[in-house]
């Protein structure tokens, strides 16, 4: 059964490829309220290919706010196992347009290579679990598990409405194992399994000075510009020698790198040299006493996106701006609290803020950072299917990055989550040029054939 | 003579207002590209406009950049002495487009002001010049003295090809004083009488760090971010607490006020409370020691206006962007070299800048500070015009604002320079919703009739 999934999996790469670019043309920007009905027709593309290829039921169901996309097929009777699994079809902009080297929706392959955003973030990845449900389905008539497919449209925007979603249809979601496909392996030859995710404070700010935008010849000198205010702000958010964040209280409820933890991320085949060439960076910085691997997933952060208000366009103009603006936001690890180190950030900067100004404060967005279970039959049924797809045992990481549902599914369903991914780390996500490797693509959708059959013999309820 | 011009006007009041109109619906935006054209038409409007009135001469003369508009009437003969007059036809952009109350370019009466960018600062200054000299010449057939008229197109990018203009043309432009137009009065009943400017130096920065865009969640703790480097070299050019701008060399050549002009700005009927009031701040903010009024003239300062890169959209995005900019100017007083002290600034920055990145500094435009003679007939005989067209003597005050050119006619002609204006300190320029009182437009017009007047009896070459 598993031969004939994969046979037509290999029999069918083109058309998996041209059917993955109809999807990377649809511009699924979740943060942009023009590109609403771009969300609802890629939602609606994926439900329909679903159908086609014989889910039983197939729905684009409504939420606060973009759609999600759940399919099921429970075929395989209720002595078989049941895998939900997860993917999001949402993209991120594309800005800067200008280094993009093809435009970001239209699709284009270049060597081994397939160009476009959301290529790699996501949907790529969850056009690969589409496709190995086709093989199956299509190659011998049926399913070696009862499966339930969930792909949402707001995971760039930190999933506000999925929780909820969840938590509404715990039923219908009812599962034994949550399979999540959203990251990337070490290379071709280290897949890899995600035992942890950092969690997210995404905040605004904005500092108020003069009533309106004064001239810098006539108030230059008497107030306050509320750039120059905000770039101090700003600067004591974090020593630039210990590269520590300075909030009171942010380090509160870090867990420590226990000592079974730090050697089995020393092990990863990923040394400093590399990251700094893949970050293309003249040096690498960071916190005093860990690695750079350790860095990235295992410690807490805080970055700045954007400064929006003022005069950006080419040329001089000599304002004071009445207003300026941050983005910033806060990768969390266990067990920081989203929203107490919201709380902390504004009560911080509150204390610094002159009075010579106002400061508005906004949370936009929170997640939960989280750590798996590394030990159940669903998570040794991945680290099998790898080896049988990649030619390789998965290697063993805390990811840096947030996918927000995991702690949900984690709270909500109380069942193992497996994180795998077919992605590579120069896919540029979040970039100019995000790229898919069709080789890892084809692998992946192999993996995830072999998955469905291994999970087949975990037991029920484990 | 002069009352038949001062009846002219009276009588003409609605045709000048309909005329200067025309000129402010031109957008005439001198640092935004796509506006070039506009910079052709406006200073084409205003040739042919001379052109009617009856000046000998007009002429719109290329420069490197937007052009030069020139006339001049010369038929007060050799025994009548010659006056150069000067304003700007270009205007500030208009962003934020949101905040004005009825569009930038379409001129709008509200009581007693015209609503419109340029409408103060400084179209309806330079068609007060315009008005007075038609009143002369349509009302009573000629000039009392010989008249040289020069807009320029480039004065809100910092004159950049003004001062080879007036060296190229130094025999055409020779006077026996230069009136400068473009300037706010303290209140309609203290006319002003500026006698030194500040200087200007305009930089641009850029921290660039990885080779292109990065997500946040891979390498957020793993490089440096540029804008979180960036705000921190930012912080460091002024100092929170005494307001003192933190490069080394800084303040070396800065002229300190003397014991006779601190009196004369204490005089000044303007209070911090007024000020503060003006500015819409919660508190006036600046360097100890000094007055607002002297901090806002006689002092200089550095002020952000705006930090382009990054994410600024509505919504969330996780990046950590490839490069940050910044625009920053100083502004300058005498003896500050703008030269000197761009390459201090960028000394000092690239000192403080750390190894992780790279840093790019340029200097966008400079101005020199200047201050000038007030005890010549040609600034006695402008007193008067404002005692008799406005009803009261003038104050005299150093202006915190930057007219690049004065610097430059002074040490090029070699002429007493005369400042004076017609605007009003809330009139919101370079900021939405710029307008000019018309009370104070039509006795501008008067102040100018009388000013031709006064000026014939003071002798040539003094």
């Amino acid at each position: 059964m598993t031969d004939a999934a994969l046979n037509y999996a290999q029999e069918h790469r083109q058309q998996h490829l041209q059917s993955l670019s109809e999807l990377l043309r649809i511009p699924s920007i979740s943060t942009l309220a023009e590109h609403k009905p771009d969300m609802e027709r890629a939602a609606r593309w994926l439900a329909d290919y679903l159908k086609g290829i014989g889910m039983d039921r197939t729905e684009v169901m409504p939420t606060g706010g973009h759609p999600v996309v759940y399919a099921e097929w429970l075929g395989a009777g209720a002595g078989a196992p049941t895998l939900l699994a997860y993917g999001h079809y949402d993209v991120q902009p594309v800005d800067p347009l200008a280094e993009w080297h093809t435009p970001p929706f239209e699709p284009a392959v270049r060597g081994d290579n397939l160009f476009a955003r959301g290529s790699s973030d996501d949907k790529g990845q969850v056009f690969a679990i589409v496709a190995a449900t086709e093989a199956h389905l299509q190659g011998s008539g049926r399913l070696p598990i009862n499966l339930k497919l969930l792909f949402e449209g707001e995971e760039e925007i930190t999933s506000p409405n999925l929780a909820p979603f969840v938590e509404r249809h715990r039923q219908m979601l009812a599962a034994d194992a949550v399979l999540i496909c959203d990251q990337a392996m070490l290379s071709p030859q280290v897949p890899l399994i995600m035992y942890g995710l950092r969690g997210l404070a995404y905040m605004e700010l904005e500092v108020r000075g003069p009533a309106q935008d004064l001239h810098s010849g006539t108030f230059g000198g008497v107030v306050d510009n509320p750039f120059n205010v905000l770039v101090r702000l700003l600067a004591q958010l974090k020593d630039p020698t210990t590269h520590r964040v300075l909030i009171p209280g942010f380090y509160n409820r870090v867990r420590p790198l226990s000592d079974e933890e730090r050697p089995l991320l020393a092990r990863l085949p990923v040394t400093d040299e590399q990251i700094r060439c893949l970050a293309g960076v003249p040096a690498l910085a960071g916190e005093k006493g860990y690695t750079a691997t350790e860095r990235s997933c295992a410690r807490p952060t805080l970055d700045i996106h954007g400064l929006p208000g003022g005069f950006t366009a080419v040329g001089k103009k000599t304002v004071i701006p009445a207003r300026a603006g941050a983005k910033v936001s806060m990768r969390l690890v266990p067990d920081q609290d989203p929203d107490e180190i919201a709380r902390l950030f504004e009560a911080y900067l509150r204390s610094i803020t002159p009075r010579t100004v106002e400061l508005e404060v906004r949370t936009l967005g929170t997640a939960r950072p989280v750590i798996v279970d590394l030990h159940g039959a669903a998570v040794l049924a991945a680290a099998e299917a790898y080896r049988l797809g990649f030619g390789f045992s998965p290697a063993f990481q805390r990811g840096g990055g947030t996918v927000p549902i995991v702690r949900d599914f984690q709270d909500l369903l109380g069942v193992p989550i497996v994180m795998i991914g077919f992605g590579l780390q120069d896919d540029n996500n979040h970039a100019p040029n995000e790229k898919l490797n069709l080789a890892c693509f084809y692998q992946g959708v192999e993996t995830l054939i072999h998955y469905y059959a291994l999970f087949a013999k975990t037991k029920r309820g484990k």
